[in-house]
């Protein structure tokens, strides 16, 4: 294995990482999760050359390569362990060119998203993924894991929002997939392949980027206190089927509701309430904040609604605490499944029952405006324990009776991929591995996550 | 080859045709061109165990199979020749469910994309690929060629609007990709692949369609002359440079324009005039119309608006009548490249300049939403002259040289398969080709089409 080491050394010099301070730091992502030992090193790239020199070399002496932008997954799929080699694209930060005209950004992958978006705002353009991560992680991870955020129930996720990619394979080729264009169906899309691929398919090194105009006009956010959660999730249901196409819409449940105003310090002034947040912009916005209102006082809610812009980022800063209020509590394994939208109230319902039955209260927070929930799962200790797996399997079963998915956006990693088959089936994951073959025949690529 | 017949009539019953003038029709599809013979027999499948069937036995025998739906396409991909079985899913035309509350439709591919929108226009509901074809095209056609049309650059083309596919292997597996709910990550995204895969990796026999509200309120149609394809490009690209985003945006060149009022018998009240098209939608309609007509004005262009639909329907009936004025002139071939929205007054100009140094004029029209040319080249007899071939080709050239691509909604087909590595590259069209193995491993399906 010093072998390895030395090859890189030759060919990439002081790209090469061995510091075992900073090996140790990827043995972890945001998961929780940390694996056995730390990986054998690091290549920091700061080219295309030198991804494309160390997959060369990975290649050749078939050393386990695993992909990393700046670590915030929390599924587990950029933590690399004994032998691996993580090659991360986290230091090549450029963006190449902004073009307005044709609403596009080319930039290199490891820029991070808030970086990016606020060289776009004065444009009057964004990047329209937003996770709730966005100023702390790249868009080649956003990229590799097809992230998702709040706006995306409207504004689509990372999928609709990139027109090109360079990608370095296994062997060490470089590939541009894609077109700068809006449309164009030429051979088979593997651009839309590689988006979500975790890491498995190739080493995104660049990518072209579909930018849309920030909506101009009011923007209307609505904070609703409701008695339960599953008042909450119909009204939510109620304003999707009213064809009202909020840009925000989150629901927050009653245990994650306490924990969050305990960690912010506020008072709680309906113990056991529920809350729900809906942002309404662009033309439409006052009208649809109206309309939408009408629906939350007729499910019962407590409404009250701003076009302040500083008044509705504080209502939206209870959301955004979530996140934080659970890592105060402990280590989390957080669950994202989604679940068609009409069915929410019902996987609400599922979860706290799953949470009764195992006397662990399951903080739980959702994209309504897309069916995808959160699910929190704290516990103590430094590994998950089982009785965690197995309430955090419950709730997967739950969801795809609902007609769900295991995986609304964070993407399987290491921690989902014991269910991987109960979704996809035999066939399919087959399938798939005969897929990942086609671009990496030696397996060297992220061995043992995602697929 | 008559065992083949013999074992899938032994399987299929009267589902097999072998009647010669079906098989006749099956020569051709809507490019003009035509195979050399007949196929050796069609199955209509009227269910998805007739697919499979089908399939198992072609796979055993390694007969090549082409998939086919209304047969619509103008790349050839559904041509069938001498030794090929058909395999069509025109008559699998039921639409199983739909679910206004998700905003969801579950349909069989058979079913014609204007059949579908009709049962959905009561319920305000729409699926948004609208290619002009819409009345006589399948869905599952629509999904295999990633179909876009007039409202695309607004509403998205095919990919956006699929959550779900069943799929039916070259052996027979039938496979369920995606999932009803917005979002999902589990896995590689095999139904993004799918789309746009030409009946190349699978036959699709049933979709999961994501609807989209009809936008509530006025429609405003814009018609302008202008007195060149250049002034009305550049008017295109400065409405969406200014962010405005019409739901319809079409260029009609000065040789297609005459061509199309002659076929109308309608007056040509300004010879060697362009015309362009714009209509806005949804809450910002008006104010969108009155920005366009500002910037039209700004170009030069002579401007009719109108908010009435009947009189907006008379605007865009000009356009509509593009392919039935071309086919009146004789066989046409009808070109697809698309290029930055920026880039099309360039790109007109490349073509005008192509027909005057092969004395051809070439009447073109333009999605100019999305960058996105259709250059019609007529030509007399049965086979494409050479000449006409190699004017296609500096089309294409042309359209690459500005950051173009070959097709950006026909598809490659077999008519386009000469242009694939020019844009691709050899090392990719490789990879694909190493994808298409992976669902095909004995290349019966579609052979020499689309990769
Ligand atoms: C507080 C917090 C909030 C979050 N909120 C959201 C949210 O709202 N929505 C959401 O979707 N996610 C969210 N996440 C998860 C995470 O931020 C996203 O998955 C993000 O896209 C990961 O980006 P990264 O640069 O940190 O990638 P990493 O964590 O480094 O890697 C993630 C995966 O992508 C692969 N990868 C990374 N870079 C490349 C590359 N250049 N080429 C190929 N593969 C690569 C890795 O191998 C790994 O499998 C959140 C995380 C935190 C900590
Ligand atoms: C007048 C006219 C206007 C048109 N306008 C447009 C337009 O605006 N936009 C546009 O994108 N196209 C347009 N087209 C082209 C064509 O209508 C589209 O490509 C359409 O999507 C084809 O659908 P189809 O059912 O006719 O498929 P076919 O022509 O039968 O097949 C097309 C391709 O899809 C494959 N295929 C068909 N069904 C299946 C299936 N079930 N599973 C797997 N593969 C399958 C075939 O093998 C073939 O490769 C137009 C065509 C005409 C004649």
């Amino acid at each position: 294995m010093t072998d390895v080491v030395a090859l890189l050394r030759a060919a990439l010099g002081d790209a090469v990482v061995t510091d075992p301070a900073a090996l140790e730091a990827l043995r972890s992502d945001k998961s929780g999760q940390r694996t056995a030992a730390p990986p054998l090193a690091l290549v920091a790239a700061r080219t295309v050359e030198h991804v494309q020199a160390a997959l060369r070399i990975a290649h050749e002496l078939r050393v386990p390569v695993v992909p990393r932008g700046a670590g915030t997954g929390l599924s587990g799929g950029a933590m690399a362990g004994a032998g691996e080699l993580v090659i991360s694209t986290a230091a090549m930060t450029r963006i190449l060119s902004i073009d307005e005209a044709d609403q596009l950004a080319v930039v290199e992958p490891g820029v991070l998203n808030g970086a990016l978006n606020r060289e776009l705002a004065p444009r009057g353009l964004r990047w329209a993924p937003d996770p709730a991560s966005r100023e702390i992680s790249t868009v080649g991870g956003n990229i590799a894991t097809n992230a998702g955020g709040l706006l995306c129930a409207k504004y689509g996720v990372t999928r609709e929002a990139v027109r090109a990619l360079d990608v370095v394979l296994a062997d060490g080729t470089l590939l541009s997939t894609g077109h700068r264009t809006v449309k164009g169906v030429t051979g088979l899309d593997l651009t839309a392949l590689l988006i979500g691929s975790e890491g498995t398919l190739g080493i995104i090194v660049g990518a072209t980027l579909a930018l849309t105009p920030v909506p101009a006009g009011v923007v209307a956010t609505i904070g609703v206190t409701f008695p339960s959660v599953e008042e909450a999730a119909a009204a939510a249901a109620a304003i999707t089927a009213a064809r009202i196409r909020p840009a925000v819409m989150e629901i927050i449940d009653p245990v994650a509701l306490a924990a969050i105003l305990r960690h912010l310090g506020m008072p709680d002034r309906a113990p056991g309430s529920a809350h729900l947040l809906v942002q309404t912009d662009g033309a439409a916005a006052e009208q649809e904040a109206a309309d939408a209102l009408a629906i939350i006082a007729a499910h019962g809610g407590d409404a009250a609604m701003t076009t302040d812009p500083e008044e509705g980022e504080r209502l939206l800063a209870v959301r955004r605490a979530m996140h934080p209020a659970m890592e105060a509590l402990g280590p989390v394994l957080i669950e994202d499944v989604a679940v068609p939208r009409s069915r929410l109230a019902e996987m609400f319902a599922a979860i706290r029952a799953i949470g009764e039955r195992y006397s662990m209260p399951i903080p739980t927070v959702a994209h309504a405006g897309d069916g995808n929930l959160h699910p929190n799962l704290v516990y103590a200790g430094d590994e998950v324990p089982d009785v965690v797996w197995q309430a955090a399997g419950e709730v997967f079963e739950a969801a795809l009776a609902l007609g769900g998915t295991l995986t609304g956006e964070h993407g399987v990693g290491t921690l989902k991929r014991r269910w991987l088959a109960a979704e996809l089936g035999d066939e399919q994951v087959a399938l798939q591995r005969r897929i990942k073959e086609a671009f990496d025949p030696r397996g060297i690529l992220s061995p043992g996550r995602a697929i």
